[in-house]
């Protein structure tokens, strides 16, 4: 089974490290493991055209995986990376095998209380409403609904583990869970 | 041609009005509007079990849709909002129609400066860091380049457009271009 490491550790100084450092881990459990950032990509006339690339070979990876196993933790604010939750959504349209971990422990209505510095209140709605009148999530998830959701529905695993600041995108005691839990099921 | 709407408009407390005009909108260009928030969600024992519910009749509407509009408007941070992030993802697997706009002139490189306040440096690799050593994607790009590249790829339109402060996830300029482009292509 060939599963799509996917997360925001790709921009990390070790990146190459710390996917080998995965890959290895996946293999220990039986999966082969497909990572963003293995493959040479062609050079381009431009930066735009340079990032197209990427996206068609990540593309690619995605589509010879048979599973992703997505690092949730938050990237450069509340949520999770954007280009992760993409992948996230791309597998799960695919019917493939999901799992996604997280490297902190506040769920996503914490977090976005967090980011209101407390300031929520019930609207006459029903609804929590930050002081921008947006309406929070709170349904004990780690992040919105539909990432969350996707795996669950699809019987995935998702795992949550308080890493120490220094190691918040390289410790991979959620991860790991995530590929037992994925070796478990079949 | 139906399209689904996806955007954190979903979260303002006039949410109601603002997808009716945007249904509004698509239906003056010929599309059939799908939106999250149209269906009743049955209730749920939990906040969790409901959370699942809405997950299910989301993935449902993009199922029976033909193609998706994201606004892809920076939320609660830099970034898009995870959610629409997931949904443009889902449905570039399944080979349909994909646009997106977004509300702000800043793009995902510039964005991502004023998050480091500047402090950003090459460094040996090459690669433009922050000073928490994370590399800054520079490729003229609105978002992450897989999600401004899964669209680019499949020729969908990419619309830019400066909304007002109090306007920012309401201001329908860009999702108008978005419909005009897809009404264009046919």
């Amino acid at each position: 089974m060939r599963l799509y490491l996917a997360g925001p550790e790709v921009f990390l100084p070790d990146a190459a490290q710390v996917m080998a450092a995965k890959s290895a881990l996946a293999r220990r459990y039986g999966f082969d493991p497909i990572c963003p950032g293995d493959a040479e990509i062609p050079p381009a006339e431009t930066p735009f055209e340079f990032g197209l690339r990427i996206s068609a070979v990540d593309e690619e990876m995605m589509n010879a995986a048979d599973g992703i196993v997505a690092n949730l933790t938050p990237f450069r604010g509340i949520a999770a990376d954007v280009g992760t939750s993409f992948e996230l959504g791309y597998m799960c349209a695919q019917g493939k095998a999901v799992a996604a971990y997280t490297n902190v422990t506040d769920d996503h209505f914490a977090r976005t209380m967090a980011f209101y510095q407390g300031a929520v209140r019930r609207a006459e709605d029903g609804y929590q409403r930050g002081p921008d009148g947006l309406s929070l999530e709170d349904f004990g998830m780690i992040d919105n609904l539909m990432l969350h959701g996707g795996i669950t529905r699809r019987m995935g695993p998702v795992t949550v583990h308080r890493a120490a600041p220094d190691a918040l995108y390289t410790d991979l005691t959620g991860f790991e869970a995530c590929l037992k839990a994925l070796a478990a099921a079949g």
